[in-house]
Parts: structure tokens; sequence; C-alpha cells
């Protein structure tokens, strides 16, 4: 199974830096080196290959089932458990996240592993930092078909839309992005992404636009961004579309964001620096003079978060390796008038990235 | 404004306790505070009244509509931002949430602390524990009209989809959850309160059963278990009902929760220890032997979260109140064979309790 894998790269990451065992309690990180998915677990990994997964009552049968290959240990409490687990089987010294773990989290161990040891040694505890989030940044392809899935879901539920007129003046953005929200969950979504944007008009110059009882009119510029989660993985896309003609101010803005974007994908290679990256698509937009209309990041890594590792911007730090899947969304916002932005979901690869958000970026006039 | 008058409760709590300020950083708790929707804020609480709400420039114009009676700090790092005011003011202690503060981010904040201090007095950390869940507890008239309105939600949705014959033999559970969620969206709810619970024929018998492509057929019990959020509210309600013809066993255990549902509404009073109303609940099903049925607990309090403060079960602790939300949700399982929950959710009032989620409890054939 890919979750063994998974245990076994973390189990030696944890070997690494002298750890006997690591308590992993961030539920998503749990989830991906288990495939539970239930709303309480979490898992002790062990350098010596003896893992324990622990779970309460309500998900004994469903723990059996998803995590078939890791002890199961039933308890209200799972991390006191899994806690007085390790110190019976003689962990010296334990990772934790402390990313994830609150402070009244931390002194709950702390109290635990004390009492549990009774007068013996207590573990030393030591803080794994993002250890499985780093790992998480390359996807595997069991992940890579979830995110196929998971685009492909959102590419049939826009074109839907747009087949049937759901995007036509008179309509408001609420009832369209609800109307795209409810597709997409008809089409096998479990969910949203996120909560989906549909800015028309004016509204498309603010970058993240709440969706509102605003009218669409003809000659608007209507973004939506939005994205569809199945088997945990979120699939992340923008497109932009006029309504009735686009004027000219609005096609020039719109081939200048499709030439950045583009500029920006033919980037996504192996080894490239994710400031570079950025720098790729945003010079093809300062060089036209609207650099300033352009203030957010390139993209971010996409996969059981929406945003996750690796940060694609001009602040970012890091190189592109095989595996990792991405966003590239340049926009122009030209305030009171309108904007575009234009997002891909890829995955990079040794040869040329793969697109899975494969709904044409041509400038879609309706 | 409503949240007006939380901040002043939660400033008099901190008064009490001897601290300047409270950092709240758990989103839902500033979103309780301020009525701000978006991703990223926080909000420093002073008792001198001169509160400060710090998000990033994403949500400066949102900040503005939604939080117009609180100085606004945009920044990318709310909490440093925060922290470095509270210093810039002289707080001297200074309250945190222990159980929302990461083991991290308990260090970046002192040490930005001691920073901004910059050899000065620094701000003594104090924990303020659930103080604000504790607030939350009692809902005030804005938070139960919008539980009102989220109930109201999930009953026209489960009413239209028996109107439409969609709960019928030869359909899956996903795809009758589906259209559930489907329809809530469309119904104006933001998303379902949780992941719906469908669980037809034997599977009917597992508390929390996650909907799975297993055909509804004749004669079996379909339990469905959901709700709606709006404006921030979930609801929370279950109904079970038979497809064709109800089997003798299938009335006796369906009106057994029934009697032991309205036994556990009827004991919603205020000043009632919260043991109690689940043993006015249970005893009912214990009496006709199936306590062994009924493996957990009555019901728990509902607002921003869908599972809040009071729990109501053998192991809760505590009165109830005025103005607190709560579900009763009792049920009967035999494995293998089928089950029955029966779930509302109601407010306590200084009279009966208020139901909120309006569905009729007879058994429904369809």
């Amino acid at each position: 199974m890919r979750t063994a894998a998974r245990r076994d790269a973390l189990r030696a990451a944890a070997a690494e830096r002298g750890l006997d065992a690591v308590l992993v309690t961030n539920l998503l990180n749990v989830r991906y080196l288990t495939g539970f998915t239930g709303s309480n677990g979490a898992l002790l990994v062990r350098t010596d290959g003896a893992d324990l997964f622990g779970t309460d009552g309500r998900y004994t049968t469903q723990a059996g089932v998803q995590v078939p290959d890791v002890e199961l240990l039933v308890d209200r409490g799972t991390v006191p458990a899994l806690a007085r687990a390790a110190v019976r089987r003689g962990v010296g010294r334990l990772g934790f996240e402390s990313h994830d773990l609150t402070v009244d989290g931390l002194g709950q161990l702390q109290k635990v592993l004390e009492d549990a040891a009774s007068g013996g040694t207590v573990p030393e505890l030591a803080s794994i930092r993002r250890a499985v989030e780093d790992q998480r940044a390359i996807k595997d392809d069991d992940e890579i078909d979830a995110l196929r899935r998971a685009c492909a879901v959102a590419d049939q539920a826009l074109a839907e839309l747009a087949a049937e007129g759901a995007l036509r003046p008179g309509r408001t953005e609420l009832e369209v992005g609800r109307e795209l929200d409810a597709r997409m969950l008809t089409l096998g979504a479990e969910a949203p992404s996120f909560e989906t944007i549909v800015a028309a008009g004016a509204n498309s110059a603010i970058p993240h636009h709440r969706p509102d009882t605003t009218v669409l009119r003809d000659g608007d510029f209507v973004k939506l961004d939005f994205g569809a989660t199945v088997d945990g993985y979120h699939s992340d896309m923008t497109r932009t579309v006029v309504l009735g003609q686009a004027a000219d101010w609005q096609r020039e803005i719109y081939e200048l964001v499709a030439a950045s974007q583009a500029a920006g994908r033919a980037a996504l290679a192996v080894g490239t620096d994710v400031v570079a990256i950025d720098a790729a698509s945003r010079d093809v937009i300062a060089a036209a003079g609207h650099g300033d209309h352009f203030p957010h990041g390139l993209g971010h890594g996409v996969g059981l978060e929406i945003h996750e590792a690796p940060g694609i911007g001009p602040l970012g730090a890091g190189r592109l390796a095989a595996g990792m899947a991405v966003t590239v969304e340049p926009g122009v916002y030209l305030p009171g008038h309108g904007g575009v932005r234009i997002e891909d979901t890829l995955v990079v690869t040794d040869d040329a990235p793969e697109l899975l958000t494969l709904t044409s970026k041509e400038l879609l006039v309706l």
C-alpha cells in the first residue's frame, strides 16, 4: 500500500534525527500516512517498524477497513493512549508536531508521559517540525490520480454550467456560485475545495471577492475561482469569461494574463527556483505596465490542503521537484473596472508539466 | 452591534483575571467577537476598550464592512503585529488561548514580545483557557436566528427530497446524500454542517456510517443525519424512515426511540444537570432492554461549530442555561439488522425549549 511507503519514509526521517518514534497529531498528516478519513485519529510511527494507530470507538470498523496494516488502539483519548503505549514500549526520544500540537496539548502530553513512566525514564520530546508536510509536497501516483479526478469534476461542472446558460445577465453571483457547488457535488465531489468565488463586473477586480447578490450584466467580466474535493484532494481553477461582447480593454488584459499564465506554466521545470517561476509570469505583466495590478503570488502547492507547500511567489524559497502539484494563477485587476485571473492546477514532471485542469483558456464570450 | 456586546463580556472576564488584554487567535472566536468571516484574522481585546483587529491585505475591504467598529491593523503576520501593538500600548499581562495556539505559535509570540519590548518590560503571558467558548455556549438573539434559518434549510431540503421520490429503492446512499447536500446549497446553505450520513438497511445500525454505494431496498430503514450551515451556524437533524412497509420490529424500535427522544426534550430545562438529561432519555431505552444498543451520548451544543459546549451524556458536567442550543439524539442500533436515531436541534429557554428542526417525527413510510 502507498500509505506503508509513506510511513517508511517518515520512519527513515525519524531515525536520521535520532528519534525512536514520532507522534503524528495533525489529522491530515494522519490521513496521508494511514488512509484514515475519520475526524479523530493519531499515529505513532516507530523506527523499529511497530506502528500504532489510535482512534475512538466510533471508528473501530472504519479503522479496520481503512488502516488494516497498522495495529489499532481504540481509546477516547487517542494522544494520551499512544503516549502511554510509547512509554510501555521503551521509546526514549519521541518526536512531535510542534506546528500542530497546542500549548495545552503539549502540557497534557508531558503529564501523561511522566505519569506513565511512574518514576522511570520519561521520554524526551523533540519537534519534527513539518517533516510530514515536506514529504506531502511530492505527490505519489495515488495522489496525482485523486487530483486528476478532482480537476475533472471542476472542468465538467463549469462545462455544464456554461452549456445550460447559467452564466447570463440577470443572475446573481450567489446563484451562480451555488449552482456550481451543487453541480460539483452531483458529479461526485465531497465538497467544494474552498468558498467558490464568483465575481462579476467591477467585483472581478477584487482578487478574493465573496459572491453576493450582485447581478451579472451584459458586458461584464465574470471571474470564477473554484475547485472540487475528491478523496480528500483539492482542485483549484480560475476562468474569466465575458458576457455578451468583449470590449477592447477586456480582450487586451485577457490576452496579457493568458500570455503571462502560459509563461508561468512553461517555467515549471524540475530544479527551477520558485522565485524564478513567479518572475517568468510576472515579467510579462510588468512589461505591459501592469505590474502594480498583480498584487499576489503566482501560485501554491495543492493536495490534501488547498494551500500547501511550495509557495510560488516573490517571497518564496526552494526549487521544484518532480511530483509537486501546483497552481499557476496570475491576474490583472483594474480597480473599479474589472479583472482577469487564469489559473490551472498542474503536476511538475521530468518532462513538461501535466495539466490537470483542462477547460479551455481561450476567452469565452457567453 | 451584538459583537460589541460580546467583546465587552470578554473584556469583563479579562479584567476579572487581572489581564490588560486578551489575544484571540481562534478564528471562530474571532468571528464570534467581530463578525469577520475571512480566513485570517486575530483580535486584541483590551480592558481599556481600545481593541484592535488584525488581518492581511486581502481582507482590507471586507474588514471595513464586517468590522467597522474596531480599529484595523493590516499585516501579513496578524499575531506578531498585534503582539507588537500590545507592547507599544503598555500591556503588562496578556491573555492568550492555550487550547488554540500551537507550541510553535507560542514560541514565536514570546520572541516577538521580547523583541518588541527591546530591553523594556516583556508582557507576561497567561492562558485564558476556553473563556470565549464558554461565552459562546449561551447564544444571543442573532445566533438563535441564524440557527433557526440553518434548521429551516435542512427541513426544507428533506421535505423536497421526500416529495420528489428521491428516497426510493434502487438509489445508492451516496446519490441520496449528494442530492440532499446539493438541495441545501440551492436553498442557501454555505455548506453542509458535516459529512451527511445516509445509512440504509443494516448500515443504519452503524451510528456514524459513511454513505457508500449501498443500494436502498424495499423494507430498509434509511437513516439521514445532516445539517446546513447558514451565516456560519450549523443545524443538526436525524430522521429515520422506512421504505415500502414497516415490519413490527422496525415500528417497535422506532416508537421506543421516539419516546426516549421526547423524554430527553422534555428534560431540557434551565438548571438541569446534563447527566440527568441524558438519563431521562436513556432510561426509557434501558427499561425496554436496549440499554446496550445506545452506545453514545444524548447530545451536544451546536453553533459556530457542529459540536461545542455543552456535552450532554453520562460523562458530561454542568447545568443547562437559557440560550444554550443543543441536540437531543438518542438511538437504538441492532447490529446486522438496522437502527433508528431521531435528533432535533433545540434552544433552552426559561419556558419550554424551542424546537428549531420542525420535520415531523412520526414514522415516515415511503
